[in-house]
């Protein structure tokens, strides 16, 4: 592992507390970039990127349609580019597709809009096709990997999102022309929300009911070219457009499209699990089951681990900015004093933003690691033979995908914003990049499934472990997340004693353990509860979401980042474990205190001690990483062409960066051209001197 | 009170709903209204405004140089139209400024931008240059009337804004000229955030250390002509520009100002509190002691004022957007059944709203009828010549105004992002209007004092009450606000016992006195602690602002706006009070809810009961508010105009609004002019068919 990819940081106003760390913040920078290969191709993409003035980090003022023509033109120098290494197709898999998340995850801290484009028009698209799409799709594939089309995913409709099952877009065989007729019924059953569609993409790989003689067959994939790639006009049958201005991601082009009776031929639906006959019948192929699982566990959560990496980055971001921020900012003095203390001194401050960093700390580690389980899973699946295997593990990996998406997003939404009102007045301004962070990181909460149904997910799958234990069969956990229910009738018994060490990660863990069971439980027999009461199972499940399932899934999510952390950590040089411990610990206890009344209702615990122990063990933690806070924000961050930020860049120097940002923006300094507009008529002029006095 | 003011609601996809409704809404409008009158003016403004084509409503995308200049067009319009009557001047007090916040209440709630322009340019400087001026100052105050100056007060400076104490800009007077002299001596000190001086302001209320002879006498306010008014040129020796681009406010020209060395006469220091004479001597004038209290209330607080007023009304915007969506938007049904729930129908859908429509309820009748005790505290202290009286009336509401900001502002925050993320995907488009209304509401929680350094001042105010009260003097609290902590003994024994009952509002009151009186007998204590082991004052206070000081503030906000509820609504008629009731029940359960750890921390509650009652009480209430909840948010909203909201419309009609909004947005169905630059060389065409298979 070679620190010297690793560049200095600048000399300045941070210094001071620089010094104070007590552990190799370049050692610390390469454990959270996982990997040397992943961060060097990150840094050279980096640094050419940073040499073109097409991809210049300006705050400069554009207009969203500006942005959407940037964002195109950046995609295509993007393609040009190629930064991958041009043996990339022979790399194998898990290396491949790591190398390609880290180029993704580069692109998207600077660029999120571009990122975004290459991934659904690019990226995913080439996934589906290679898993859901046959030999008879290649050309389609061929023309992706060559760069000649950028392709959108059509699956939203107007009025239907997370309730796939009820798209109202049809696809119907027409035996006579060996042509399905794809048809939008009514404006409710527009496609909408696809990026790539408003404006730009020529191809969609377009989801529908596939109905042969009035029969449906339910939803399925096809491939609908949609704009002429020649002069970007739609063809005819095809209304697209753009959606209109949204809160964030200005350069993304999100489209509806509606299709009036548009045939398109037989061999465009994606065949891997069922086709169409030219007679019209219609025929699954289960012939490969496990790989039909692999390819499902991949379209389904790619873009989910996507999502959860960029969201990490972007804490990332938000807690640098505040940090350095903090450290640099100086107000009040003890009384009669005129030395001003930098406002990361009180303990008000470094309890806002502390935890933000330790999540930071736990989550970057935990999505690192988590990636490679989901890789190797989507591996096995797609080279076991053992089916039952197969399927919990898939089922496994999509319930933590379901909890972590959640708990990563809105951690990072809770961060950023707090961050933004830690920075003061300064941290609403456009150049202190915070509220960029904010509104791009927003979507993330609601799309790709949103968070509250993805958590409902998950809680099925604990609520099912919980059903097997209590029928005697055993836990389909092969990646042991939800083994420890094994232990319930231990656990319930576990009781807070005033011996108990919060300091202790083990002893953390056994609260998760006890925290999680409790509530299953619970939730478990409320259900039983309300079913005989003559609820149906539907109605029972939605009447135990609120403090119950809901939280259950949060628990299990921090349960399963803690635990990888954990892990991870213990095998580094003990100046950085030590370190990281303590950060780990606060996450943990962070986020104990804010469920602690469940221990209290579980009986895990009674009188004042607990309540009081946690919340004094995160205040003294507060204090105690203090000295190493500058350090490990240090080691997570990205370097300043990326951070792009006034408040957060690595020298410190914000008073300097304000001046120039205040002079050197476009027209700040000048009279407006409208100003004869709004002049009022015969204002006095307050320079002459009154005599009245 | 006439109902007749209020237009029936348009008829659609709501009405299923709001026929669930057992109360009048136009009734409890005008409740929520406060004000007939107030009412009235509001809606003639409206009314007016949205017939004109400058103050139309439209998503159409623009440049914040655009923004700029409409809202400096709007502003003069807005002057010239003069929505108060034409006897405004002649009206008492009290109404008089009842009726101009309701005014600014309605501009405020569609054009943010125009109402903080006016507020910060011309009624804030009116106002500073009545109380803070004198005679000589009347021909500035003559112009504010007359609408022939903007202004804008230059308070903040680059590296100091809470701690005002350490402002760099200096005013020295110069004998020999009779001039002072204004100098920022570096970058760091240049004014900055001011509204309005980025463009357009040609007046300043500048605040500057006043030094005679090499002393310093502290901050004292100045006139400052900074612009030509019939050029908008400035003056020599002074640089002033925009701040460029912010997260919202982007129609407010918030702007810096560096004055070298600029001389303005004598005069224009603003003399009401203290002067110099001619001979450079530095005089102190308590002649008027309580009005100068009075003053100094005023000027501190009305922004705040106003600020609370706004953000509640945000507050508003959001949950009517939100609880509209969810009553039309559809998804899901329970097993084989094609009907799918409307998603307001979710348990945990309404337990994410209906808490922040419960915050709506009690916040905006907590700010109408405190804004009267505020006013009434003006008044009495301009004319009481009971000087310790008005000084605790204007501690005890300073305190009440220093807790009740961050209360209601971070409430108001929290719930915009909710019903964003309520509203699903479609919640993330401008249109939706959730986006603005939180980058334009953001900067509430850290302007005008930042959110936790007034939670401080608030906690300050309640601590000395407390000392008072162990050093056997009285509690100082003529309106009452902290009168139970004479009862502190008895508070402090009682215990949660199986019978006590959350629907009972008093009981409600009941847990907050006790959770206040804990808490603050447990700061002071803390607090002597650190004192008793060598912290300063300063420090040990600082010390216990987390879990102590923080939580205490809120507490008491809380406590405030829920007796000045019970006490209003106790007035209504019972239909409307028996609903009101549950959601002020709903208002006090939940945020006991989340301070539930305090009561097992304090020994008011042990065992598993009172947070099972509680968690169980919300749940409840949500299933019983759900009949009611069109009918209040109905009765809470503005008209559809000032909503602006495709997904928040009375009539509910969210997909035709889509639609037309998809198809009427300029461009979005056009072919981009950039497309020649975009399109991909030699890029196949997909219609042709293949011939492959």
């Amino acid at each position: 592992m070679s620190e010297a990819l690793i560049e200095d940081l600048p000399s300045g106003p941070l210094d001071e507390y620089r010094k104070q760390s007590n552990f190799n913040w370049k050692s610390m920078k390469i454990f959270f970039e996982e990997d040397v290969e992943c961060l060097g191709i990150k840094m050279r993409m980096w640094n050419i990127l940073s040499k073109d003035p097409l991809f210049s980090r300006s705050h400069t003022v554009q207009t969203t349609e500006e942005m959407k023509k940037l964002a195109a033109k950046r995609l295509r120098r993007y393609l040009q580019y190629n930064f991958f290494p041009s043996d990339i197709s022979s790399i194998p898999y898990k290396k491949r597709l790591r190398l390609m998340m880290a180029v993704n995850e580069g692109l998207a801290l600077a660029f999120p809009d571009v990122s975004l484009k290459h991934a659904v028009g690019v990226a995913l698209v080439k996934n589906t096709l290679a898993t859901l799409g046959t030999e008879r799709h290649e050309h389609f594939l061929e023309a992706m990997w060559d760069g000649k089309a950028i392709a959108c995913i059509a699956l939203t409709e107007v009025a239907h999102g997370s309730n796939t099952k009820q798209m109202k877009t049809t696809a119907t065989f027409d035996k006579r022309t060996q042509e399905f007729v794809i048809h939008t019924p009514d404006f409710q059953a527009a496609k909408c929300w696809s990026g790539n569609l408003g404006k730009t993409s020529t191809l969609a790989i377009l989801f529908a009911q596939l109905i042969i003689d009035d029969q449906n067959f339910g939803l399925h994939a096809f491939v609908v070219p949609i704009r002429d790639p020649r002069t970007l006009l739609p063809y005819p049958g095809i209304t697209v457009g753009d959606m209109g201005e949204k809160i964030g991601f200005h350069g993304l082009d999100n489209g509806f499209l509606i299709l009036k009776n548009y045939r398109i031929p037989r061999e465009n639906l994606l065949n891997r699990t069922a086709d169409v006959t030219t007679e019209g019948e219609y025929e699954s192929s289960f012939s490969e089951p496990g790989k039909i699982l692999g390819a499902a566990l991949e379209n389904l959560s790619l873009a989910r681990v996507g999502i959860m990496q960029g969201s990490v980055n972007y804490l990332i971001n938000a807690v640098t900015i505040a940090i350095r921020y903090g450290a640099v900012r100086k107000q009040f003095s003890d009384n009669g004093n005129d030395t001003e203390f930098s406002i990361i001194e009180y303990p008000l401050h470094q309890w806002r933003l502390f935890p933000h960093v330790a999540s930071a700390v736990v989550l970057k580690v935990f999505i690192n690691f988590f990636t490679q389980d989901y890789l190797d899973a989507v591996e096995l699946s797609n080279t076991s033979d053992r089916l039952e295997e197969v399927n919990y593990l898939v089922s496994e990996i999509h319930s933590i995908i379901c909890c972590a998406k959640p708990l990563i997003t809105w951690t990072t939404q809770h961060a950023i914003q707090e961050c933004r009102e830690a920075c003061g007045g300064h941290g609403y301004l456009k150049a202190a990049g915070l509220g960029d962070l904010r509104n791009d990181h927003d979507p993330t909460v609601t799309y790709e499934g949103d968070n509250n149904v993805l958590q409902q997910q998950a809680s099925n799958w604990l609520l099912k472990q919980w059903h097997n234990l209590s029928t005697g069969k055993k836990i389909e956990s092969p990646l042991l997340t939800a083994q420890f229910l094994a232990n319930h009738a231990q656990i319930k018994k576990r009781k807070y004693r005033k011996a108990d060490d919060f300091r202790n990660p083990k002893y953390i863990m056994d609260c998760y353990e006890w925290l999680i069971t409790y509530i299953i439980e619970d939730t478990a027999s409320t259900i039983q509860n309300f079913l005989s009461r003559g609820y149906s199972k539907f109605s029972a499940k939605n009447h135990v979401q609120v403090y119950r399932s809901c939280i259950m899934s949060k628990a299990y999510a921090e349960l399963n980042a803690l635990r990888h952390f954990w892990r991870k950590i213990s095998e580094l040089p003990s100046d950085l474990r030590t370190v990281l411990t303590n950060f780990g610990i606060l996450y943990g206890v962070f986020n104990i205190d804010s469920r602690i009344s469940y221990f209290y209702q579980g009986g895990y615990c009674e009188g004042p001690h607990m309540v009081h122990e946690v919340k004094q063990t995160i205040l003294d933690l507060c204090g105690e990483l203090k000295p190493n806070i500058l350090g490990v924000v240090d080691a997570l961050s990205p370097p300043d062409y990326i951070l792009n930020s006034i408040l957060g860049r690595s020298d410190g120097k914000i008073y300097e960066e304000l001046e120039k940002s205040f002079f050197n923006n476009q027209g700040n300094s000048d009279r407006p051209n409208w100003w004869s507009e709004v002049i009022i008529e015969n204002a006095p002029d307050f320079t002459h001197r009154r005599s009245k006095l």
